[in-house]
């Protein structure tokens, strides 16, 4: 093989997948699969995302996610594609089966981009989306049992352990984020986090990288943190540094603040190749595959920095 | 007068009041108020924004806003306290008097605190804010008469020359940014822009300064640059070379992408005691009153820089 064929081949092959929790195992799998096979990021992206929406198994994203306070599943999710910098988004949706493919819809125009609510839900019936019920007799059992109460703490910690779902993919030298949810359970309806929002919880630009984050998501918002992960690999940090570097930053400042915040983790893809994660959580697990790796589970902690899941880990660790 | 007096009188004074166009003007006398009688500068920020809001001759924001593609006029709005990091915001409501009031009043809680459509409006409802219909016979008669077609530039087009009401204020050390608007003329029913998003169109934190934004929201969300312009400021840029800087960078970037992006205006204060603004039109008028200075307005342009605007100009002025 001579050397002009070994670099088109690397060229062509030339991509990466991070994606939150391991319930995006599976997707990340698909997704890369898509980008092996030319696909493009949104593409890749859309179809790792669905297979986490489609699953009714994980309680806090798509058809199977948990209740808002009055028993309904109001969902958002956007994407956001770092090379012609539009995005699509979608916030407090009801009954769409898969919103993720709404906001890539979304994201071909420049404006009128970013629908919430009954708007929203319009624009997908008459652009033919799928509607149907996303409420599981699962989840309706979760909210059942939950006595509802006006106590936000309550519904906080029923939420443990489940989250949104994040991807971030690079194809070539193209970068894009994208993110879906059911948001807080119990949350208050119309409720809306960081996960919609373009600076909040995803951004992209395909010449300095790719952020998204989970976790309380009105703590992430107060930090812009994706635009802020994304600013800091623009400056030069590895995707590592700069999702350390923005989560850090963050908590010393609300700390200075006295504003006791919860949750977050982040993961992010750099145009330089590099790929990494941060935490406030003891242990925060993400997937990572790219032309040379196929789809492993990584841990990253607050307190130990991120490492590749050893098996024995993998076969204790929660499914999501 | 001794030393000690004089320092105690500068400081109890330390105030300032940034807001956008000229239809702010008697706002800002009024939000100046509130500070030199010792308010905080979320109750100023509310009152100079209520008087844009209950103005019916405003067709950009709250009474009197120009309404949807449909006729219905649907409302944004979202405050952020730069001392305790906190936020509340409203997206795409409907008959809500006040929308500022109730982001006001969101911005007092950690989660829950952004709200969109229909759960928006029952929180209102149920915390007993003032609902009215708030398409008047004017934005109705400028409705009707708009050709309504399924052609953004069109729309656009109608919205020439009115915009959001953004406030930022200063009192003593504290800093705080809010914003309300009807939006775009004829949107998409349930688009949201970057107004009522933390980062996009507005954003604070005291240790280094406010900001916010008017122009087409998905060009200013695209860059998260309320959230750039107050990390320029902690970088120690003053507030105008802050707005320029984030300006400029964002319309370079725009063009790196081959995005043509729409109108864009920001509004800053430093907390070094600095105010500045930058603009991608030719003109932009801004009101900017402190402890030493009554409310003036001021003209920003993508060519000038920004000046006070001499008084014959001002009578030629149109009216925002």
């Amino acid at each position: 093989m001579n050397r002009a064929r070994v670099l088109l081949y690397d060229s062509l092959m030339s991509y990466a997948v991070i994606s939150t929790w391991k319930m995006s195992l599976n997707g990340a799998l698909i997704a890369g699969g898509v980008l092996k096979n030319g696909g493009t990021t949104l593409e890749a992206i859309k179809a790792g995302i669905n297979d986490v929406e489609n699953n009714p198994d994980y309680l806090s994203v798509g058809y199977g996610g948990l209740p808002n306070r009055e028993g309904e599943v109001e969902l958002d999710a956007a994407i956001m594609d770092g090379s012609s910098g539009l995005f699509g988004g979608l916030m407090g949706v009801k009954g769409i089966a898969n919103p993720i493919d709404v906001a890539v819809a979304l994201s071909k125009k420049r404006l009128n981009c970013l629908l919430c609510g009954a708007g929203a839900e319009k624009y997908a019936r008459l652009k033919g989306f799928e509607f149907k019920n996303m409420l599981t007799e699962k989840a309706k059992k979760q909210w059942e049992e939950q006595e509802v109460k006006d106590n936000e703490l309550l519904s906080l910690a029923s939420y443990n352990g489940h989250d949104t779902v994040c991807f971030a993919a690079r194809q070539e030298n193209s970068l894009a984020a994208g993110v879906s949810t059911s948001g807080i359970f119990l949350k208050t309806p119309g409720r809306v986090g960081d996960s919609p929002i373009v600076g909040g919880g995803l951004f992209s630009d395909s010449d300095a990288g790719a952020a998204a984050a989970t976790g309380d998501g009105e703590d992430i918002l107060r930090g812009c943190l994706s635009h802020e992960i994304v600013r800091q690999m623009e400056g030069g940090r590895t995707a590592r540094e700069a999702c350390e570097t923005a989560l850090f930053n963050h908590l010393k400042k609300m700390d200075r603040k006295n504003l006791k915040v919860g949750p977050i983790s982040l993961i992010a893809l750099g145009a330089d190749g590099s790929f990494g994660a941060a935490t406030s959580l003891d242990e925060f697990a993400f997937i990572y595959t790219d032309s040379d790796n196929p789809p492993e589970v990584w841990i990253a902690g607050a307190k130990t920095g991120m490492e590749k899941a050893a098996a024995e880990r993998l076969n204790q660790y929660a499914r999501d």
